[in-house]
């Protein structure tokens, strides 16, 4: 089944680095396609929020003249969040933790992204 | 005058990589501060996404469990958008090109950052 390929994509990804903590794939309009998170962790407003980010970063990249949106990543004092297109219909969004390496991420979520993108 | 030393931080800022291309610092009700922009740009488009967005983002680090707003990045495929809390009060923003060297443009930003936030 496709949502379970989905799925162990999500796995392999929350497995390649111990500073990921939860991933999602989440339609462009919001709902939950796969995802992997920890016990606690609401998949609808993980859901909620990256559509709305997500809309929001599409925007600023127009009006700034950025050109088409790749990535938005958010940083807190308690972690990341990093969304990624995966096609024109999904966006990957990742929480890591505060001391990630982002360079090492950013290369697994990218991979990650395009494997998805092939199957959705 | 203050913001003469703003527009200055701005000035060496920009001037520290080539691959700045503008930087502004906005009051977190989108109200620009002081800037420095290429020709063409328009100041209140840039303070009005910038305040948008770290609004969008303290709430995204909120509702996720990523604790207090640091910096939200946008990567769009003609180039990034990095906003970072200069203080309470106010947000630093830089566009930069899209093979931009983040890891250099975060240090310089942290620092310029850190002396908005003392000056405001």
């Amino acid at each position: 089944m496709r949502s379970d390929m989905l799925t162990s994509i999500l796995t392999e990804l929350n497995g390649s680095s111990a500073d990921i903590e939860a991933s999602g794939i989440i339609s462009t309009d919001g709902l939950m396609i796969a995802a992997v998170l920890p016990a606690g962790m609401d998949e609808d407003r993980v859901g909620a929020m990256s559509a709305a980010m997500l809309s929001l970063g599409d925007r600023t990249a127009q009006e700034l003249a950025r050109g088409e949106l790749e990535q938005v990543l958010i940083k807190g004092d308690r972690g990341y969040v990093l969304m990624t297109h995966a096609g024109k219909e999904a966006v990957l969004t990742v929480l890591a933790k505060p001391n990630a390496k982002l360079g090492l991420i950013f290369l697994d979520v990218k991979r990650a992204a395009s494997s998805v993108s092939e199957m959705i």
